[in-house]
């Protein structure tokens, strides 16, 4: 629903090398990914300055949505100039959001110059940051991405490529990167590839390729990028010139020993555009899946002669409510997909709201519902997730006033019980509602509908991809943290 | 689809009497109906200035979303202050899109002030200003929204109704009024109520009833407003603090012997808001009947052993799609219902393409195809309109590339032939894609789809709401222009 | 001294005419005259076509410096193009200092196009807004400027220069003007010529003469124009394609006798830069002559074997103190000229003040005192005016913190006792200090100085030009207007 | 004469300790100081939070004028707060004038957090930066100001003032600071004491003081401080809460054996502005005996029955003049002081220009003649300093339209012929104009006077103060370097 009470990812990345217009096409996949972040956005690309005759860093960067930071298009042939460009959409999860921590992460160094862009939540942070500070390093900002800049500048190993390699094994959580220099794009997924990347390639005029990396593939679909591969857990990629020339990847590992992957499921649930790729495959499916699941498990059954309408609240829940209705129409109850809820297509973050921020009227600057849909009829609602429930609660009643027969919801996700060390932005278990109350039965009541349901565990890892080596990471339902959570702070969390 | 090769709405008025926070209304409203209109957007309100001890007017303007041009809310308090506000949301169809056309439409005149907010054409603008020029009227815009202002001005009568009412009387073609003075709030439809316009009332706190007016209802329930009625065509309908007090409208007639109803037809066909009740009757029901109609004139059948998989453009065409969806299962034809394109919620106006304007792209940027949905399988497209056909023509292209084992597409309205002097945005007739060709073979060809059908005209008919007095005006599909083109201008266009 | 607390000109005009660049060179000459205005900059100009094939104009405008209005210089060739322009410099002394008050004024009507710039004010507007109002006008600001524009549009003179003939004669009062239309630039001057108007020629690279007229030479030193001569009181003065080919220029009456000129004398005294010519005048000259007789009339004398330092108000009272120290000096009082005070080149209108406006802050954030200057010394500090008396009084104290053992104060002009009506904004009659006051000797015990002298008003008769048929307007210092008001509002001032 | 072709100082600092409103000082110190450095401005703060409690910093910068750059004067309520604040004016010496280089100086490290203000420049930045990089350093701009918080941070000494005195050690050049932390505020001055630095103190409402270090004492004088003393050379002073209690200020050397200053001999002929205190000197003073010293040198002798009008190139020009005038005219030489140019006071760095940077148009917008003053008559223009010589020569070019009988120059200063390595940013040695030509014959004839006469460097020594332990650095005329040059790059310029 993605009014302020879901989890949020945090952040996209996008990578590109070999395109004349780099930062043009880093633009378009950001935009396409808008959806992962919309505090913030930066490009920076590496170039070639006839006049200083060396390689430099060029950036741009802004708070707000991707068309605002760069409305204005002279910056990618004045400024933003150069064949490999990185570019981020930001959502803060670590670091506050204050206008410090919008920087673009971009160094001069030792060995030369590096553009970095970073999407996940890294669980050493406190001490690696700790110890830095003490030998004298200064931090700009309180992300974990400028971490990643000391860390490299840091090492002593030889080459960059080491130094990249190295940093990587002293970070721990969850990371996708994608970083440019002088002469490469490396794109990296942590030890468990808990956030997503991919990579694919553009073919040029000439015949020839640029390459592409991106959290989504939806941001591949918008420049005409053709899907290569998903980044593997525990790799480094590295594209080159050589990559140019011959369409080989170098590929390295960051730890030794490959563990099996934990891939975040809550991209599959919400995060993710259902038109990406993710971890190899198609969102659209799963979430297909885990709506004819979730009405296997908890069908809505009409009373006899009466019919059961299942709406959804759009974007996100279109799919799996389409595979809800048709499965509860196959189990035999009279069941039709209609559009109940209307979405408006401006809202924005400078919305204006009276007095205090009043979470009802919100849900009304985002939504309507179409009253001839909904009046007097048996309605089920599909969603995602329910957080906090205040939201929730404020969307039954905006459906209420429209006067359903009865209204019922339906989540295709398990109740959501423990905060996210990896990168979602949750609140604090205290405010968790599944945390205030025993059963679907409860916080049904809370929410205001006459029925709820959650789909199981069980079922959610049935509607995933089933890939060898490949495991989920369910933290936030299960309180299983799969990687070791190393900073106190967040232990206590 | 909304891109630019659609025919467009002019404009959204809104108006607000007895509000303590008229101007915050009035922007959630105008918000609302921010589809009606994106280039600029503009609110002024009556007050009484305590210093000058004197009422006066006030307003702000600007170019671009509602959102935007009030993003500083201190304007709410600090300068639109009052309890009656009129507001517009401007899409240029008379006058040039110039700065200077962005003026708000107020007035310090001789019988005091006045706010006007104006939806709809004239047909005798040329006619109008030139008489009043060579008398030594300066004009500061082009617009028809100025020529009322003059014409009220210019009028002798005692009372400001009757200045109104006379001007009204003196202006031909269409309109929805929204006015505001001293002390009342003026609402008006010309005598053949082409442009909708509808009254409503919200409850305050102390348990009166303040009065809002605005094109489309979805602005009422943004406000929690209760809708009231329609503004009849030909009535003058005025708000007032007697209506405050007992809740009675006046109502008036512009011209003595009210006529035929000719609301447009097009607003049920694509401007309005399924979620909005327009000339007293439900979009969203209406357009689904438009489906319903179209299956039946122009079933999409399958192969045997085969399926047809229904899929709209998002998101004017879903309800349509719905209608179509189940028709065409019910006439036998193995149907489902899909979601195979995804829209982008982030488009604006600032995006930037490569380039000259290339309308592949610009498809690109706001739709995606989720090709799960589309791959290898019988597509029928349900989209409402084709204007020139090149928009149609690259999303057409845009879901080949998701490989359809065929692609149908079926338009819920008929062929566009012919101009609309009304308000609404069309291209010259050359540049109309129905126009080009003589059959729907042929158009369907130039789009690039296998099979194209439009709904015909009489089914057209048969889908809108039919009461007494009430007709439509078809002209944009049949060249019969209901009101009499004046401006020889127009004529020959 | 500039602070708020000193007449203030109203306004500043340039036109130009046959110059590739107009807008360019309206743009110098406004900056130049930028003392006279600094609330709002407008430049108008009006060009062919090429696309519409017709002429037009265009305009830009802003609140604040010329500098900042035209910050961006694409303005000048994608904008303001054309031959011919007029630009204004505003200082609100009609209308109030609202947004819709900086528009441009500019008007196509039964006669062609026409663009307005305006310096004075007339004292028969009341009258003629309200005759015009009632004949259904509408007025979108409460200038002058705007009067004339209707004035011209509803003459039915048959030829443009008669229509604005006409108009000239209605009007009463100051009034300084540059218009442009399709085919010329027309200059006028009031018949008592109140406010300055100069013509001057620039050399263009074909050895061609463009065209310039402004309120004073300065806007033509900046621009490498020739002074020509002063536009007469009572003329209406011609630029057209025949003056560019023969350099002459057309002249007309606006009213059959010219009376005597009534230039105003503040003019003279503060308003204009000392480098400008002004009524065929040095300023500079005039202004030292002020000095000197001031020390004739009030000689400050030091005691024995002490000397006098003569202190400016920089930077309009130094030539004066020049002439001050000269002549005092040549009375045989030991006598030499200082520079006690620094003023600011930064100072502007953004100033942020703490708490309420302080006075007595702001002298201190636009002048500094030298100490060693002033230390324990006899200082005779040199004014042009004083007004409410409050800057002076915070000035005096300022320089007080320096210690000068004696501080005296010498005015370059008498007491002001009276409002100004034609263009000059002063305070109210209760507000200037002179009426509160009966002696020198009062008024600067509360200014807290030890010794004030006013120049006499004979001393200032014989210290201005003495041309044949002009006169002066000392209606501030006497009382006596020379040309009648004839709004009742303005009487009662 | 301030326009391009001028030496420039390179910034201006301030420090606020125990004030209420500390940022607000600091603006005000800033804007007295602007004359020091228009590229940008920035106000750092230290507060404590009350949210988070504990102390955090707080800044705003931005590029341009200080009013421009604070023109919200919420900012200081809202985020500048806190009783400690440290600014900067930047005109940019070192480091490019990019867009990074604007960056607040300011850092949370393992001792807590510190905000700095730097003016001057370092000898050996380049041996440190490659050092610092070489062990993993990540350098966010080019600037010395960097330079110093990674030195202080990298120190492993136990208490902040050990950290910062080790990093002045380190640094070697010329620099004056201004350091803020949780508790203190930290004035240093390098032991040559190149740049000034003064002491202040305001006077509370509660009869306590908050104390106030900078630049120049203009900056005091703005904000009612006392003048104290200069902080000395070598000299590290400390203003704590210690301080505010007793008034005793903690007074420290950086290195054991101060050497005997070397103070730029610059800022009394050229940068700072006469109403200050420099060195524990008023400028004012020096400046008038620079002129004085100058007419014993080269006095300007009229012929018989003629005289010499003395005219300064305002304003930093004027107190020489009127020294120099007095004495000509003591020497025998009828000599008077005239004001023969006026200087524009709405100058902006937006100014746009005709095609290339015209330099005589650029002389034009900014100063113009009086002709009555110079017509026909001999004139002597006094200005401080030669550089290019190509802003002199547009100066007399603009003079000589005035037509001046004879036109002579007399300079302040000698002639420059070495870069400044201190701060000042001169032109490389091949464009200084006295580096092309032998005597001053020849560069008169260059710059187009009739006789031009330059300070010698004896009466350059003999017109600045003498005190104690007091030398002067006079690289810019001598050639002689008082302090190592330590970096190649600068050797070698």
């Amino acid at each position: 629903m993605n009014i302020e009470d879901k989890a949020r990812p945090n952040c996209a990345v996008v990578g590109v090398f070999g395109h004349p217009q780099a930062s043009l096409i880093a633009y378009y996949a950001l935009h396409a990914q808008q959806h992962r972040g919309q505090e913030a956005a930066v490009i920076s690309t590496v170039y070639f300055d006839e006049k200083k005759q060396k390689m430099r860093y060029a950036y741009n960067r802004g708070a707000g949505l991707v068309l605002d930071v760069f409305a204005d298009n002279k910056i990618f042939s004045d400024v933003l100039i150069g064949s490999a460009a990185v570019g981020h959409n930001r959502y803060s999860t670590t670091g506050s959001s204050s206008r410090a921590n919008i920087q673009p992460f971009n160094m001069s160094y030792h060995s030369g110059i590096l553009c970095l862009s970073h999407n996940g939540n890294l669980t050493n942070t406190k001490t690696l940051r700790t110890q830095l500070i003490n030998e004298g390093t200064i931090f700009q900002t309180t992300t974990d991405s400028e971490l990643f800049l000391h860390l490299i500048a840091h090492s002593k190993k030889p080459t960059r490529l080491e130094q990249i390699k190295e940093a990587l094994q002293i970070a721990r959580g969850a990371y996708s990167l994608a970083i440019i220099n002088e002469d490469s794009l490396i794109v990296a997924r942590d030890p468990h590839g808990v956030r997503p990347l991919s990579i694919g390639r553009i073919k040029l005029d000439n015949g020839k390729y640029a390459y592409i990396a991106a959290s989504e593939t939806c941001a591949f679909d918008i420049v005409n990028a053709e899907y290569i591969r998903s980044v593997g857990h525990n790799e480094i990629a590295v594209i080159n010139q050589h990559t140019l020339e011959t369409g080989e990847i170098e590929s390295h590992k960051i730890i030794d020993k490959t563990p099996v992957a934990k891939h975040c499921i809550f991209e599959y649930i919400y995060f993710s555009r259902p038109d990406s790729i993710i971890f190899g495959h198609r969102v659209d499916k799963v979430r297909r899946k885990l709506g004819k699941n979730l009405a296997q498990e908890a069908p809505e059954i009409p009373k006899e002669g009466e019919k059961i309408y299942a709406i959804s609240v759009p974007d996100s829940g279109n799919t799996a409510t389409l595979g809800y209705a048709k499965v509860n129409q196959e189990l035999g109850h009279n069941t039709a997909f209609e559009i109940g809820l209307i979405r408006s297509h401006y809202v924005g973050r400078t919305f204006i709201y009276p007095g205090q921020n009043n979470r009802a009227f919100k849900v009304k600057t985002k939504f309507n519902t179409v009253k001839g849909v909904i009046e007097g009829r048996n309605i089920v609602v599909i969603d995602d997730s329910i957080v906090r429930g205040t939201t929730s609660n404020a969307l039954i009643k905006l459906i209420r006033e429209a006067n359903p027969k009865r209204l019922a919801m339906r989540i295709t996700s398990p109740p959501i019980t423990s905060p996210c060390h990896y990168g979602m932005d949750f609140p604090s278990k205290e405010e968790l509602i599944a945390n205030h109350y025993k059963t679907e039965k409860e916080i049904g009541n809370a929410i205001g509908v006459d029925d709820l349901h959650y789909l199981s565990v069980e079922k959610l890892m049935e509607s995933v991809p089933n890939d060898e080596g490949i495991d989920y990471c369910t933290a936030c339902f299960t309180g299983i943290y799969p990687i070791e959570i190393e900073d106190n702070s967040l232990k206590k969390k």
